[in-house]
């Protein structure tokens, strides 16, 4: 794994660039990312270009052997674009200018401001898409970020009646997938196609499961457009963009098919202030990142461009944006990035390298300080770059794949987004993480992929969010159960609930699935977050329940009943139909079950403490506030004992501590 | 009581509506609501009328002996109509558009829209109004539903201020009315008056309060004007409309008096977890609903059209609409029924017939699953009929009338809405259904009347959101408290505390009332929630009080004190006047006092059970998790002895458990 | 002091005016402030000017001896305004109208409405300038109130434009200062600036605060152009405005360079119930208000004008407009009235005399009920007035002064509400009150003052949210710590953290202030607000933190430690560096330390006791539920011993009670 950090040459005097240079390839990082928040400094309104200082900036890095990530700065178009383009912003769902003065101010429907960046990228593709020091492109920033995933102007209105017309051909054909003679919506024509805010109450969940397709379709339009340019004058160089985190506003896995790596920017303690409504989460892991934070998405990222998966912002110390920016625990710099490592990250980049010291981000830290004098980071990250050398690793080489596989689907989770079945609180992409979390927990890699990945290969496989009844998930499912080495295949809440129109299948939910286990779903409901439901056996086993359950029709016995009578945990030839949410404790217990007769051995690690396999290599991680016995903690089952030789860290594993042995 | 469905055959292939109508006879229903979504499957933008097929399933239903109410499709205008009349839409307090894509897209004040209704109303009742199937129309659908009642558009605006014009004839009268001198608010001439939202902070309450009045009646005129036209065309047909729940944004007395039936929609769970604002109703209730949700509207619109009233939706499993959505406890479904039987239901109506797997209502369940197969509804309502059957019952010879009265005035909960007494906290609707729960745990029938009632035949007549300081509610109070049955009369905070134009009484609260007891509010003040202030008296007895205290002149001795000396409860000649709000359990300690003192028999029943009686007949009804002894817990309060032959049910009163017996 | 009361004659028929002067007078009452909403009785649409009833009302206070305050009427143009300048109005962030219809319907930035108030001053000030009766002029009415302090309008655009072309000359000196390069944000002309509303994420906090200066700008010019007029016509008359309580959202030193004297409304119950985030504090005080909520701003508002202030407005009983509205305890008002004597007011002023029975401020209370009848304040002020008679006392010679100045900076707290150090839940104003409170409960008496005035006389010197690094207030410290009488300086968290151009310092935060202290703050973190942080020295003393704390670079060892090597607490020469914010009941201990170090004598006097000296007076005053001992509470630090003849009040303190006693 290397490491590179993200730079603002034009923040700066041009005579500290050297110094800078010189600086970045002391502490041992070999990749810079620049250039995507600079069109102001590349072109002005009468479109002259002002490339010199970029090429400049390049050089210098090229000369100090850095290799150079150059972003196309389509995220910022400059305020004289908007004069020209005064109809290129973005509404929002009150249909409110999204104006400029910060960032994202364009709309992705807009024609106008999609050949103005083309423009721009072509140009900037001629002028470096050979330059030896560039090794990769990435187009725009944060796609979605700031909730600029969905416009509501009147371009992406007129867009969408288009995309409608295309995918619909008749206006009839329209009505009725989405149901339209409810409640006499029916339109006449496909101008008569409104948007699906601003209606007296809800709009038709059929309307707005469009609109999100659509809205992903316009992404990747305006993505490929770059990206085609950049191969057609840049050969050889990767091209990626940087995802975020908990972030599920569009369809990753169809931008990714234009990517060659997918990058993240990866934020722990930002992300656990900001999105984790656990207070006792928050309180624990204030300072570390919640275990499964990163390694979820690092798990998830991985599955989107053929594993090939970069972190390209890293958090270096407290951020700016979250509700409270807390610093992280002295070695947890390091530890990030090993983690990143277990899971085959090729390249692990920070944001940023010096703090700026005016505008939106001025408290958010770097490896510099804002006077230039080194921060804590830059101390960590050396030594992460030292011990790193020690293994002598071809990244490329190193197999990172798991035994389980969670089926993560974008579109699943926009239909449960929309109409939630698991009450108000509900969160899809929640649920998904805690079953990722309990897998880890008892200490299984898992690898988080696309509904379109083939299966056949995986011991253990979850889908927890394939809420679309899918006819080809449900063949290769059958086809996965009728091989020798059928995998475990576990199915919760919500799988082939809905059709692909939004409507309930014609034989109830699962659907087509229903040839894979017998089972009919006919009621569901959605309980109060503080609502416990105890499902138990004979032999007096039980699992809490909550948020969501579903009643069941079947041949199967269930292996549980709760109190009320509706049976729970319905399995059949190694498929398991878990028709309710496990409250977690519990989630673990049956995932521990589910896992042994899935002939994998898991072992429970705890809450802090967490273990990944790559290559020859097994790491440990310690996310908790206490030193952990590693020999104790991990017993025989991931091939550690008082004689192996760790090659990084010790067996008295300090908290943000991190060991490393061999285990092939 | 007679059962009936809501029913959606546009939904349906036709070769369906047979099957179905057959099903519902079946199962013992009897009436059948239909049509009033389907506007745009009766006309369309030419005007061209399609009522082919809605005759057609009319004689479907008449063919198997079912009866069928007509609803007008005026809620769910079409996509075209928007066209022809773009501002026909509704504004909301923000002045942003409520658009066309889901239902009640309509401005009540938009006279183009009105001409429409009475148009498409005209040629439906042409139609159908002699059709010997059709036994009652239903105007619109829930008038007001998601926060319609009030629209601020131009229309709206110009329909006020011609509104004022005729109430007030000169602006000065206006200006006097609403004491418009304050801030210098005062208008030159009609066309000045504003609209009372978007202003720098509060706008005059009594501004406020005539566009309140002014909404109220806009649908008042909107309703009237389809009455007018049905009652025209279809003779000896009732015309009714269904209100709604938990819901007072316009006088339902008012809208009543063109109508033979008020009905209303009945969501017991939707309720609970949408409006309840106790957590531990919500935990406890979740099943059932609260024990007085239901039984409250039941009496609530028993006293809209002269005792005359439905159920027309009624909830048959989980709904899609509330934060939370459970699936009721077993049986509940048959005790709702049992429950709206014992307050004088004419007919229980479900919604809906079968579970539309598509669009908004895809997660409502109905008798029938979205594939067609029995719900469970369908069993408990197949048993609810024939247990009916057992009654042979007339329904409408059946007294239900009780010796307890609330004077329910919607206009004096809009004032207590407007500036809120109780402070920010409270609720007017709260608090009415806090004192007839209080009632209702002693065992208490209660009548919920109209401020225009007569009151001479009750023995305890209590007034909680009587706040108009109204001269002929103090006559009428006058004569009864003259009268040598004179009923107790219990006045509660805020009574007659303003006049009509929403100012204080030149004399001070209770204004006019004060011939009726001797008491001048000089100070009232509101109180955080979690706030308790104790009154004893010299015995040892207390009351504790929370959220609005009033402090009194009088010449009459106060039962108790005020830890700060203030005093509480006073009352002389049978006239009570409580000037604080008791917690629940103190109010029902008090209202036991009070009770007593009206020759009531009240018994504590505890929190979870509930009797009615009718006719000749009493009910118990277990809203607990818990089996009750019926024996036990009614003691002899309620003529029921282990001797007497229960009708249905048992003594041992299970969850969901109804008993019935006779009392005379 | 004097007291006074708010009147307003037009509310009320003429034939009682002189009753109620008669009565004021009676009461004791000699100031009387009226007008100052009554533009719609003194003007009509034609320019037609109605001053006799205003002459009048004058004459007839003035006949019994009344001293009249005269409002300008500017905070509520009448409608016939906003038919001639529709325009006028403002808009709030979300660039919505702010409408007619209650009061501040108005935007500083547009010049026409600027003139209109110009004229109608000028007509009132030429009419009643000389008038015998009055002593002082008020100009409008709480400015701000309502959040109308800043507005987005066309107008107010235009103004921010010219303003920063005025402030900056060039664009490319505004991009340079905001830092504009970051995210593309440079403007080619000033014409491109826009509103720090509305754009996709967080505007520029730079940009922020020069809108929130240009918008003090603009209140300060609105504000003089009136007092410029007054003073042209009203010769030896005071001018003054009344400012709010917890209100920042101006910098109302910059405006109260134009008054002779600052006073302020109110009102301690609304703002606890309001504002007070703490649920102890609401239910502890919520009939006597924070024991430091009136005083702290009756420092403030001091320190404003030279050491002149009144309170224009001051509660009387229940209001209106708060979440809750108690009634206060019996005994306060006349105990807020000896306090505002004790931090040394001129006037008290009551809010107001008569309760209007009509309009949006009818639950509001008076000294008269809407009737006519007395209400209680009305017996408290006549008691307080025979008290203070009882002083012989000539109010402007006493002496106020405390040896403890807290510096306050409007700006420096704009700066820290615009990107919160503290996290999403910190108020840089409530620090400073919670600091403030730490000393007041340590006896200490305190001057809040502006960063512009002299600190040389103080004993202890307090920063608290000086966070523009300004090398003034650099200079004058260095002058300060260099004399020989240097008083201990504080310095707490983000002082001189900010350059005026919204950046970090070139050498880090304190910026100039490091030639004070040797201290450099390399990080800052923000916290929630449950987390603690504890730090502690050999010696097993501990302070516990929450919210925000700053890594310091130093050769100052720190005092304590917290538990992950941070230093805590550096002090060298008499110049403290706190970096983190301690907790309330740390802060008093660690506050007493440093008042002994200043040579004060701090004296721990609990929550609910507070003690002020003035002139030859000191004062006690109990804000508790219990009686307070004051020989054991005062024990001998404040000149109080069993010989001490209390002038007012006894040594067994009872709620609500005031004692008073020579020390002197």
């Amino acid at each position: 794994m290397k490491t590179g950090v993200c730079y603002y040459p034009e923040h700066w005097p041009q005579a500290r660039w050297a110094e800078d240079a010189a600086h970045m390839q002391r502490i041992g990082l070999s990749h810079v990312r620049i250039g995507e928040f600079a069109w102001s400094r590349l072109e002005d309104a009468n479109g002259q270009l002002t490339f010199d200082w970029l090429k400049e900036a390049i050089d210098v890095l090229h000369a100090h052997d850095l290799k150079v990530v150059l972003g196309t700065p389509t995220a910022t178009p400059p305020r004289w674009m908007v004069d020209k383009y005064p109809d290129m912003l973005a509404l929002d769902e009150h249909l409110q200018l999204r104006d400029f003065g910060s960032r994202r101010h364009y709309c992705f429907s807009h024609d106008g401001y999609l050949a103005e960046c083309k423009r721009i990228v072509t140009h900037l593709a001629e002028a470096f898409g050979e330059h030896p020091a560039i090794v990769a492109w990435q187009t725009d920033n944060e796609y979605g970020c700031h909730e600029t995933s969905i416009s509501y102007s009147p371009h992406a209105h007129t867009a969408f009646r288009q995309w409608c017309a295309q995918k619909y051909t008749t206006i009839d054909a329209l009505n009725s997938a989405w149901g339209n003679v409810f409640w006499s919506m029916e339109y006449d024509h496909f101008e008569h196609i409104g948007l699906p805010v601003g209606t007296v109450t809800e709009s038709n969940p059929a309307h707005r499961l469009d609109y999100w397709r659509f809205s992903t379709d316009q992404i990747c339009k305006f993505n490929k457009a770059q990206v085609d340019i950049i191969r057609q004058h840049a050969p050889g160089r990767d091209v990626l963009h940087n995802f975020m985190g908990n972030f599920v506003e569009f369809d990753h896995h169809l931008v990714s098919k234009d990517l060659d790596i997918a990058t993240w920017d990866n934020y722990p303690l930002g992300f656990l202030t900001r999105d984790n409504q656990s207070v006792d989460d928050q309180q624990r892991y204030l300072r570390t990142g919640h275990p499964d934070g990163s390694a979820f998405h690092h798990d998830l990222y991985r599955g989107c461009c053929n594993g090939r998966w970069w972190i390209m912002e890293q958090q270096p110390g407290p951020v700016n944006w979250a509700p409270y920016n807390p610093s992280p625990l002295a070695g947890m710099v390091r530890l990030w990035g090993w983690e990143a490592f277990a899971h085959g990250a090729e390249v692990m980049s920070y944001f940023r390298w010096r703090q700026a010291p005016f505008a939106q981000e001025q408290t958010h830290t770097g490896l510099l300080l804002s006077n230039g004098d080194e921060d804590v980071a830059a101390h960590e990250i050396a030594q992460l770059n030292k011990e790193l050398q020690l293994l002598s690793l071809d990244d490329k080489t190193l197999n990172v794949s798991a035994d389980v596989a969670i089926v993560f689907s974008y579109e699943g989770i926009a239909v449960q987004d929309i109409q939630k079945p698991g009450g108000a609180t509900f969160s899809a992409l929640g649920f998904c993480q805690t079953l990722y979390s309990a897998c880890r927990e008892l200490g299984l890699d898992v690898d988080i992929v696309s509904p379109e990945a083939a299966l056949d290969r995986y011991k253990l496989v979850l889908l927890c969010n394939s809420t679309i009844d899918d006819p080809s998930m449900a063949h290769k499912l059958e086809q996965c159960a009728a091989s020798k080495t059928a995998p475990i295949i576990v199915l919760f809440p919500g799988t082939a609930s809905r059709t692909c129109d939004y409507a309930i299948p014609d034989n109830l939910p699962p659907g087509h699935l229903q040839t894979l286990i017998d089972i009919r779903v006919v009621r569901s409901e959605s309980l109060p977050p503080d609502h416990m439901s105890l499902a138990s056996d004979e032999l007096g086993q039980d699992c809490a329940c909550s948020q969501w359950r579903e009643q069941i029709v079947s041949t199967i016995e269930p292996r549980m009943h709760f109190t009320d009578g509706w049976g729970f945990h319905y399995s059949s030839n190694k498929v398991h139909y878990i028709n309710a949410l496990p409250m977690k404790i519990d989630l673990i217990e049956l995932m521990e079950e589910i896992a042994e007769e899935a002939s994998l051995r898991p072992h429970h690690l705890g809450s802090d403490l967490r273990t990944r396999k790559i290559g020859p290599y097994r790491l440990a991680f310690n996310f908790g506030n206490e030193p952990v016995d590693l020999f104790e903690a991990l017993g025989s089952a991931f091939r550690l004992t008082p004689d192996t030789d760790l090659l990084v860290g010790n067996s008295q594993l300090n908290p943000a501590g991190v060991a490393v042995w061999l285990v092939e």
